[in-house]
C-alpha cells in the first residue's frame, strides 16, 4: 500500500521567491488527502501533475494566511472543473465562514458537497475514520488555535501462505486465519493453525504533521513513536527565544521532539525568509537526532514502517 | 512623467500551468496602483522585482477569485514587512467584510490603515483623484456586479522655454505662463505671452481597464478616445455564442469596442485556459482594430497619447 507525502510547501508566513506556503499531499493508495493549503497550491499541484480530482479529504492546521489562503481558490477550481464527488474539509472554526463568505460574493453554486468539521485544536481526538486509517488531531501551541494531525494506519490482516492453502479451505476459513483465528475440528482440536497458514501483517505506519508550534514537551504524548514526524522548524538556534516568543520552534526544538517521542524519521520545513539555505537547520536537528531530512519542496517522502 | 502598465496575470478563472489570474500594476512616477489582484499575485510582484511598498491604492473589479484571491495575501505580507503608510483600496460591496472576516480569525492587528471604497459598479464615477490623475468606475455586464476603471491624467501646465525665461520675470509671472495666462503691464498690453514663453503641456494620457464583460455598445461611450484600452477576451469567435451566455467577450467583441470607443491602442487579456496560444485572438481583433496586441505577463506597456 502506498503511503507517501509530497512537499508542496515549506515556507512560511513571508513569501519567498520559489519558495510556497505550507502544503502536503498525502496519497494512500489512489486517494489523496491535503494538509493545509497555502496561497498557490494549486498551481503546485498542476506543476507536479497531480489531479485534484483524486482529493477526498482536506485537513488545514489553523488560519494564518501561509496554511489556508489558497484553499478558496482550489476550491473554486474543483467546482469549475466539474467536481461532483464529496470531500471532507477539517480545520479550526470559522473556516467555514470564511469560504461560505466567498462563495455568496461570487455568487457560486457549488456542484460537490463539503462536509466541513470544525476540530476542537485544544483535544487529541480522532476525526476522520478512513477504511485504512484514522486521522486525529494533534493539539498545537500557536498564537492562534491550531492542530497538527496524525495519520494512523489500521492494523491490516495476516498475509495467507498461498503455497499452504488448499482448495477445500471455505472463505470464512481463510478470513478467519487472516483474522488470527485458529480453526478447530468438531473434538475442539486446532485443524488449522493461523500462525501456520499466514504471515504477521505489515505494522501499521504512521504519520505526524505539526505545522506551527512553540515547544511543549507533552506533544510528545501524543505522537509518540511514529513513523515520520514533520515538525516546524521556522528559525535556527540563535534565534530560540524569538521562536518562542512567537509561538514557533527551532529546528533543535522539532529533534528534542523526534528524540522525546522516539520517532522513526524527522522532516523539518517552514522555515523563515531570513534563511536562504537549509544545512544549518540539519546540521543543529541532527546533532541531537540523526535521523532528520530537510522537507524539500516537490520531494516525496514514503512513509515506511520503523518497528522492530 | 512614467506612466505604464504591466500585466502580471493575464489568464482565467481555471488555472493553467506559466500562466497566471488577472492582476496589473500601474505605474505612475514613482507610485504604484494594482487592479485586480488574482491569486499569487504577490509572487508576481516578487519575480517582476516590483517592491510592494510602493503601492499606494488597489482596485478590485469584481468579487470572482480569478480577481481577488490574491488581495488577503497581499495585504497580510504587507503587514508582516511593516508597512505604515495608509492604502487605499476600491471594490465592490462585500470585499472589505471578507477581509476583515480574515483578518479576524487570524488576529492580526493592521498596522496601517485601509481605507475602503465600495464602488457602484452601475455608475461611471469618479472614486479616486491623485494630484495627477482621476480613476473612474467603468459599468460592465458581468454575472456579479462588476466595475472597470478608468485612469484619465489631469491636464499638465504648459512647459516653459527656458531660452526664454529671464531673471526678471518673477516666480508668480512664471506660474501664470504655465496656466495660459498672458502677463500684462499698467497699460493693459500684453507683456508677455503665454504662447511664446511656454510649450503646450503634453496631452492628458488615459488608461481603461475592462476585466470580464459581455459585449454591449454603451461601454465604448465610458471609454471614449482612451489612449490604451485593456479588455477581456475570453474566447475567440468560433464561442461567441457561449461568450455571451458566461457574460464574457471574444476577441473581435473587444476589437469592435476598441474600434467604437476610438481608443488608441487595444490590449487582450483574460484567455480561457483551453487556448494554448493567441495568435488567433490577435488576427480575429486586428481584422477589425488593427492597434492591437496580447496582453502577455510580465511585460510593461506605456501610455502614450494617441491624440493627433
Amino acid at each position: 500500500m502506498q503511503f507517501t507525502v509530497t512537499i508542496l510547501g515549506a515556507g512560511s508566513a513571508t513569501p519567498t521567491l520559489g519558495r510556497h506556503p505550507s502544503a502536503q499531499l498525502i496519497s494512500y493508495e489512489n486517494e489523496n488527502f491535503l494538509i493545509d493549503c497555502g496561497e498557490g497550491t494549486q498551481m503546485r499541484l498542476l506543476e507536479y501533475k497531480i489531479r485534484p480530482s483524486r482529493l477526498k479529504a482536506i485537513f488545514i492546521s489553523h488560519l494564518h494566511g501561509d496554511h489556508y489562503f489558497g484553499l478558496i481558490a482550489l476550491l473554486s477550481s474543483l467546482n469549475l472543473g466539474g467536481r461532483t464527488d464529496d470531500l471532507h474539509l477539517f480545520g479550526p472554526r470559522g473556516l467555514d465562514e470564511i469560504l461560505l463568505l466567498q462563495f455568496k460574493y461570487s455568487q457560486t453554486p457549488l456542484h460537490f458537497a463539503i462536509h466541513f468539521t470544525a476540530v476542537d485544536t485544544t483535544q487529541h481526538t480522532q476525526v476522520f475514520d478512513h477504511p485504512c486509517f484514522t486521522v486525529h488531531t494533534i493539539p498545537l501551541q500557536h498564537r492562534v488555535p491550531c492542530a497538527g494531525y496524525l495519520f494512523r494506519e489500521k492494523l491490516h490482516k495476516r498475509k495467507l501462505i498461498k503455497e499452504k492453502i488448499s482448495d477445500q479451505m471455505s472463505y470464512e476459513c481463510l478470513k478467519k486465519l487472516k483474522n488470527a483465528e485458529h480453526i478447530y475440528d468438531e473434538s475442539g482440536a486446532i485443524l488449522y493453525n493461523f500462525e501456520e497458514y499466514t504471515l504477521p501483517a505489515p505494522a501499521p505506519r504512521s504519520y505526524a504533521y505539526c505545522s506551527d508550534t512553540r515547544y511543549y514537551e507533552q506533544l510528545a504524548e501524543y505522537i509518540k513513536g511514529v513513523d515520520l514526524l514533520y515538525h516546524e522548524a521556522t528559525f535556527m538556534e540563535d534565534l530560540a527565544q524569538q521562536a518562542y516568543e512567537r509561538y514557533h520552534a527551532t529546528a533543535k526544538d522539532a529533534a528534542r521532539i523526534a528524540r522525546k517521542a522516539e520517532v522513526g524519521r524527522l522532516l523539518l520545513g517552514h522555515f523563515s525568509s531570513r534563511y536562504k539555505e537549509f544545512s544549518g537547520f540539519l546540521q543543529e536537528a541532527q546533532s541531537i537526532f540523526v535521523a532528520t531530512a530537510i522537507a524539500e519542496e516537490g520531494k516525496t517522502f514514503a512513509v515506511q514502517s520503523t518497528s522492530t
